[in-house]
């Protein structure tokens, strides 16, 4: 398995939480609004541009949220 | 798909690090060796332990390490 760039990571897993979300018809808004505790708006927005490192916490509460496995959001390569 | 309690999630993924890391025959020391980067032994030792909450790059170092996919390192439910 090679070993992707950080950002190439981070891109990657921000765009399929895009997908995913989309796909169940929801903004940005409507998912922070089904996270589990405090998430803001502008977190989503940062993941799924791929400009920060998530926590598997975080990542967790998304895929929770999409109701979709973890695996799903790391699926990416 | 239920919500898991945070510890619960992180021990869950940290059992299934050290089962994947077991099964390569490698200790601690060799997966923090083998690691793109600066990667502690205590780190690999707290995320088996559940008593950290990892970060997407670091998870993604520890199966570019395990030569596994990412999905299958948070396949814990």
């Amino acid at each position: 398995m090679s070993s992707m760039e950080k950002s190439e990571l981070f891109k990657a897993v921000g765009k399929r939480i895009k997908e995913l979300r989309e796909a169940k018809g929801l903004t940005q808004v409507d998912l922070a609004g089904k996270m589990e505790g405090e998430f803001d708006t502008t977190n989503v927005s940062r993941i799924e541009a791929g400009r920060t490192n998530p926590t598997l916490y975080n990542l967790y509460r998304i895929a929770v949220a999409l109701e979709v496995d973890l695996e799903e959001l790391v699926r990416v390569f």
